[in-house]
This record gives structure tokens, C-alpha cells and sequence, in this order.
């Protein structure tokens, strides 16, 4: 009845949207973690985010992870700046796949990076010289794409326009991110048909493969992620065990978990290179290292459902169960 | 692009399916419950069952709770029985909407009520009896109809065939029970399909209205609630705050949130006349009286993005977000 792609693209975002607010661990454990996720047979990874020491010090350690990763073949690395300094911070460790982040809303542009959304995008032209020269490849990430949480809805026209913008100064993959985790399917679908019709009209943009990036802060993120696989979004980040979460902020839930995508995935026939059960050996690994509980329900709930045989003679009272 | 219904017609399961594992609570406080349900908007309640008080204490003030209900006008009140004894219980409370419960599966259907399926489904004609005497309306729930936790995935065909047997006894309507909260999207749209190829061949099956009721205990209910309503499904059984997780069995989520439900049907323009604020009360509410956390990310998130302005002078340092 509804068409489905063969194939979905999952990019794992754990070692950077995951641990990004996390209090920070050893280099060490993140190379652990890493290498588990490598294991899962995702071939798209966000190692981590050359960004201020300062402000986020879980990713004080950029360049050293960089340099670990870079030696392990296989998988597209990417790295998320914010800024032409982060850019060239990047491209210096060798990474070729930067991500480049802009807000949608001048609100959150503001309170993130201290400038209109205006200025970072016009900013797209030099970060994609710079990635560009390096021999790299660039996606720009739309972050607040449906909602901030300063200046409430984002108009789609906006977020399309800022699409068609970026494309136009050099991005080569674009990203379309529900930052704080509340849009739905249906508001899903009304963004990227935006997003087409506006990049409808930009040279070669018909190349330039969108992706698509959810929160579940609204119990949401799944439901959404499937929505975008509807309109032909095959390009979906996810977070191991649901990592991003705070810890410390009551309700503010991380990534969609990467083993809930992929079950959902995997039973809809859609490939995606990913082992379930690695995933949840990752998340595991997470829960240890990030020492505080997962957001993820299949994990908590152990992976698939695992039949334990026919039960034995009844000697329990009957419940009712619906 | 993809078609969807006007309404949706959200069922209240909270006070049965919701409170069924918790520790009883006072009847009058559950009917402080009952009462927030109605004051949502939402017209149709399950309102408790009747079953044994010793497998399910919670359940054991049935009675008392339809006296109460019975009175209160508007609502479409439920009461779920596992047995001809219990449907004789419920009409005599003066409850007019009868669900009756069988397993789709053996394992689970002799753990729960000591027969097989077969057994339970042919004392649907005896249920139906009781009921349509009454003057009452009966429902045949069909639980574990996608996964059994003793003998695995049922097979569609099986739960299709169990319908269209149900309907031929006497079901008024159906729903379709995904008691363990494994299902997918894809195998929503598959088991559907299964259930109205069964049903097209029984006389009288096209008025026999069709349900789903979803579980998420691995993350996936909202997702799946979705894809029935893109399948057509308009009648969906959902829990205040996600009720109906065990606070004493890790993973063991609950129901499909109502609010999450609400949600998400409100963005697509779906009316169910429930208001979303009220369900949020009701869902404070209930984590006052069965006194843990609920399940539901969007009551744990405080509710809709509730904007807050233009940022101040940034003095925060800046921090990537995607």
C-alpha cells in the first residue's frame, strides 16, 4: 500500500550528540565505545564536535579521537563544528566529512552561537572552502528545523529557504534537525515537501541527499523517523542506548535510541547493515561507561521479544491481559 | 500524499489496563482518576474488570467502580471479562459495553485462563449471549495478536482467523492486542491486512468496527499507533501517562501514552476530541496515586514546546546543537 525504500542509511551519533552533554570520560572509554558501534556494522559515525573546551567539555578530547578514528577504515567519520575555526580544526586532523551546524531560529542562533541565523549561514561559503579544499565533504545541519524552544515554531518556508541557501554556498548533504524533540510525522511530511519545493529550484540539488535527525523528548522520535522513511528519507542519525539525555534535566530525553530504529527497520525489510544485537552490546557497554541508565525501552525491555516455550502446567490464578 | 482519517476515536485505558499491576489504590482515588479522565474530553473508558480478586486485587472494587460510572452520562463505559462468569458480573452492574479477552496464542491463553484458544474463542457465542440479552454491546479483544511471550510470533493468518470466528459468534467489534509491546509498523499494516482479507468473507464483518491497542515497551507504540491509523484504524486504546509499566519489573513499559497519542494526532489535524492540558492533569494525578514515575516522555517533558522568548544578552558560551 505505502512504498518503502530497500535501504535506510543510519548514521550513530552516540560518541558526540550522545556524550555531548554527559560528564566528560576518558578518551580511553570513548575509543571502547567507539569500537563497539564499529562493530554494529554502521558504516556512519559522528565521532565527536571540534567545538569550545570550554562549553562542552565532554568533547575537549576532539582531536584525539580524530586521530584514532581516522586509522579505521570502513566507516565515513564526521565531525561537527560550529564555526570556520571549528572547520579548519577539523579538516587539520583529517576528517573528511564535516558537519556544519546552523539554527533555524534566530533565537537559538543567538543563545548557541551568538549571532543571527543570517550570519551562520552566510558563513557556509567559507566553512565549505575550507572542507572543500581540504578534499573533504560537507553537510549542513539545520538544527531547530521544526521548533525552538526561544522563538517557538519554525515556519517550513524558513527552514526550506535556509535548505535551498546552504546548497546554494556549498553544502553537499544537508541534515534537518528536531533539536529539542518535538515534532511529529505529519509535521515531518510538511517540511520536507517544503524543503523539496524549494530546492527544487537550486543547481544540483537533486544530488544533494537530506537526512534527518529526532529527539524523543516527546515519546515521539520513532514515530517521526518513520514518518521521514515515508517520504523517502533514507539518511537517519541515531544515538546508541538513546544517549543524550541529561542526566540532570528531569524529561529531557536524548537521540532516538539507534536499537529502536533499527528493530523497526529490520522488520519492515529495510536494510540497514546494522546487528541488532551488537547495538544492544553497545548500549550496554554506554550504560557502564555513562554510569546512569539508558533512555532506550528495547533495551531496558532486553532486545526482541524471546519466547520461552509453552508454559507449565497452570498453577497460576488467570489474569487478564488485553 | 498518504490519506488520513478526520478523527480518531481514543479509548481510556488507565483505569483497567493502567492500574492492573499497580498496588490497589483507593477506590475514591481512583475515582478522582476516572473523574480527571472525564474531564479530557475523551469518550470512551475502560473502566475496570471483572475478573478474580485474587489474581488481580486492583480490580477487586469492579463493582463499586461501575456503580459510579454507570451514573456519569457521555462516556462510553467498558469492562473487560475473561469469562461468561464475569460478563454476568458486568451486565448485572448495568455496564453495557462488554469486552471479552482471548489469546491468540495457546501458551499465552493457558497461562492466563487455563485453555486454549480455541476453547476461549467458542465461549464467545455464550458472552455474546449474556451481553446482547442485557441489551449491551460486546468486544472481543484479541490479545497477543502480533507476539506471544511463551510461543512467538503469531501468525497472521491465525489472529485474522480468530476474528473473523469471533465476529461469527457474535463480536459487536474488535481489537487487536499487542500485549507485549513488540510490534512494528510494517507488521501493523501486514496483520490488518490479514484481518480484513478474513473478515471480507463474513457476513455482516464490514460493520464491525476494528481497534488496536499498543504496548511500548520497546519504544515503538507510538510508531505503531501511527502506521494503524495510516491503515485506517480509527478506534485506539491508550493509557494516562503511559500506565500499565511495573515499577518492580525493569523494561516492563506500559501503554501507549494518551498524551503522546493526543499529541501526535493534534499535529496532523486528526480530532479526538481529548484536550491535551487535561490529559497532562490527569497524568499528575495519577503519579500522585500509584506514586512513581509514569512512563510518558511527553509528561516528563512538561507538555507542548512552551517558547520562552528571545534569549538575553548572550553571555552563555556558545555550545553546537543539531
Amino acid at each position: 500500500m505505502i512504498e518503502l525504500p530497500p535501504r535506510v542509511d543510519v548514521r550513530e551519533v552516540g560518541p558526540r550528540d550522545g556524550l555531548q552533554i554527559e560528564r566528560p570520560i576518558d578518551t580511553a572509554d570513548k575509543i571502547r565505545l567507539i569500537d563497539a558501534l564499529v562493530a554494529t556494522g554502521v558504516r556512519r559515525i559522528e565521532a565527536t564536535a571540534f567545538v569550545s573546551p570550554r562549553a562542552v567539555p565532554a568533547m575537549a578530547d576532539a582531536e584525539a579521537v580524530a586521530e584514532y578514528v581516522r586509522a579505521v577504515p570502513g566507516v565515513d567519520w564526521s565531525g561537527l563544528v560550529a564555526s570556520p575555526n571549528g572547520a579548519r580544526r577539523a579538516v587539520a586532523t583529517g576528517l573528511r566529512t564535516v558537519e556544519y551546524v546552523v539554527s533555524a531560529s534566530d533565537g537559538h542562533s543567538r543563545a548557541n552561537a551568538r549571532r543571527s541565523t543570517r550570519q551562520a549561514v552566510d558563513e557556509v561559503a567559507e566553512v565549505a572552502r575550507i572542507v572543500h579544499d581540504a578534499g573533504g565533504r560537507l553537510e549542513v545541519i539545520i538544527a531547530v528545523s521544526w521548533d525552538c524552544p526561544f522563538d517557538g515554531p519554525t515556519d517550513p518556508a524558513r527552514t526550506a529557504g535556509i535548505a535551498a541557501r546552504a546548497v546554494e554556498l556549498g553544502a553537499d548533504q544537508l541534515c534537518f534537525g528536531d533539536t529539542i524533540g518535538t515534532t511529529t510525522p505529519v509535521r515531518v511530511w510538511r517540511l520536507f515537501d517544503a524543503v523539496r519545493a524549494a530546492l527544487g529550484g537550486a543547481p544540483g540539488a537533486d544530488a544533494v541527499p537530506l537526512g534527518a535527525h529526532f529527539h524523543n523528548t516527546r515519546g515521539t522520535g520513532i514515530a517521526s523517523a518513520f514518518a521521514a522513511v515515508l517520504t523517502g528519507i533514507t539518511r537517519l542519525d541515531a544515538s546508541v542506548g538513546g544517549l543524550g539525555g541529561c542526566p540532570f534535566a528531569p524529561g529531557a530525553s536524548g537521540n532516538i535510541a539507534t536499537e529502536e530504529l533499527v528493530y523497526v527497520l529490520d522488520d519492515a525489510g529495510i536494510g540497514t547493515g546494522v546487528d541488532l544485537a551488537a547495538v544492544l552490546a553497545a548500549s550496554a557497554l554506554a550504560t557502564e561507561l555513562v554510569g546512569h541508565p539508558l533512555e532506550s525501552n528495547l533495551f531496558r525491555a532486553g532486545g526482541r521479544n524471546r519466547p520461552r516455550g509453552a508454559p507449565a502446567a497452570a498453577g497460576d490464578p488467570p489474569r487478564p491481559a488485553g
